[in-house]
């Protein structure tokens, strides 16, 4: 049974009001609309994160970061978010959706979440990437507004990782250190408060927080569609990227940034498929790129 | 608005009746479960060509070969074929769907045509391809079956043809000639007498026959989601293919090969993005691969 690891995601700034004041029952009730619920939270000077049942929640005091997978109706909830604290407190809004392979199987499409969004937001709808291959479907308030310096993002979304790496994510049992291990965490997050979560039989989900920076990671470790995403706002030049390349071995993966050049960022044994690059009108510059790894070979197809 | 040009298709193989002495009226109903109907036709010594609204049907004595697309319900014509031919004089079945990027708008998807297909056959369902890429799920029939020497088929599935044959094939008011010149018939199908549709405001289908040799064409023109589609029994070791995409400089294709090694067939300009390839239990050898253009470079997003 396929699950649909890709995420729907959304990132709101609001000026007038201190998000992180509103209280986790605000949170709770918010992320009930996108029919996931809360698992646990860290906090730290600048933000909050919430583990969700599908994802992550991040709040800081001007803007949220919602970001869930499989089934959920992510629209219901970014509606509810800005109704809550007023259209008129809305700085910016980026609203976004990975193109699914089981869109039968979703509650909305994303045609049905731009027309819910225009009924109260005037916005733009740009496609990213071709609609016959991966493709990410990004909608964003039409209102002039200026990235802060360090607003950058990076969502590394990987499909198709090793049958090796696969295999061990997928034994049932592990304890969160074993997890944090396999990811080299240590490594990668040196000095990050985690809190984790391992799903049984399997699946994994992660939020880090060290000052302003943030991370976290999704794992859908299931052979022959296992997909695994981060999103952070640590630099994808620093040895971040290959480390977990390194470790997952994903056959293909896509890229979002903003506020970063992709291009130079091709590694080893992976080639660019495609990239698409575009300064929104919102204000900022969003690159999508995807990357395969060279050596595919002949393979057998998969009886079922 | 998106239209899904990737095709559905069957071929069955029957025994103790001439499936071309049916007549048409047999053939327009069966065409009519599929919620397609048929336009003209053109027959040879030992082939009935029939066009249709949504692709082509072919018939010789002892096989069919069916293929529709866009919102069609292939599985009910392949059903009623089974029935009313009777299941004991099926030799060979096998029944093939590409993986859909709108699959919410079909009206069944193929796990749904799966549960069908297996009231009544006893199959075998293969998936080709990576789950989160193209990939093409094939079902057939277990029975032992032994093609003929010559019983080889190419589908060249081509997808983002350049934009200034997308724009050449998107004018209105072609005749059918001048398509025919784009495409270079007289080159890649010389002598053959073909059937052919310019649809209105545009689209174009062609079914062609020369001897035991047949091919058929299916154009989606439009910008951003072009598709055309080929499949014949013509060699793709002739100068056949690379003609084709000489002409329509497609982004992508697939190609899917019955009885034939594609892994060297590789042209220049393309890689090889995945190839899959098995000897399948009811006789056949099936090669599923993806190639697209190595020159990307960098896009802009499409505003919607």
């Amino acid at each position: 049974m396929f699950f649909e690891g890709s995420e729907k995601k959304f990132e709101a700034v609001f000026s007038g009001v201190d998000l992180r004041t509103l209280g986790v029952d605000f949170y709770r009730e918010l992320v009930a609309k996108s029919q996931a619920e809360i698992l646990s939270s860290i906090s730290n000077d600048v933000c909050d994160a919430y583990l969700l049942s599908e994802s992550s929640l991040f709040v800081w005091s001007d803007r949220v970061l919602m970001i869930t997978c499989g089934r959920t109706t992510l629209i219901h909830a970014c509606l509810h978010m800005i109704n809550k604290i007023g259209k008129e407190n809305l700085e910016s809004l980026i609203f976004q959706r990975k193109n699914e392979y089981y869109s039968h199987l979703q509650h909305t499409t994303f045609d049905d979440d731009l027309k819910i969004l225009r009924e109260t937001v005037d916005g733009t709808f740009l496609l990213f990437g071709h609609e016959h291959e991966h493709h990410n479907c990004l909608f964003h308030y039409n209102k002039p507004f200026t990235p802060a310096e360090d607003d950058k993002t990076f969502e590394l979304l990987m499909y198709d990782i090793s049958d090796e790496q696969s295999d061990f994510l997928t034994t049932e049992g592990h304890t969160q250190q074993a997890i944090r291990d396999f990811f080299k965490f240590d490594k990668i997050l040196p000095g990050f408060e985690i809190d984790d979560f391992v799903f049984n039989p399997y699946g994994y989900s992660m939020n880090a927080l060290k000052g302003d920076k943030y991370c976290t990671i999704h794992v859908t470790p299931q052979k022959h569609y296992s997909y695994v995403s981060f999103e952070t706002n640590i630099s994808m030049e620093s040895n971040f990227m290959s480390t977990i390349l390194d470790v997952l071995k994903p056959d293909s993966f896509d890229m979002v940034a903003f506020e970063q050049n992709i291009a130079g960022l091709t590694p080893d044994n992976y080639d660019s498929r495609m990239l698409f690059s575009e300064k929104i009108d919102c204000g900022y510059r969003v690159d999508f790129g995807h990357f395969y790894r060279r050596d595919a070979g002949v393979k057998a197809p998969r009886k079922l």
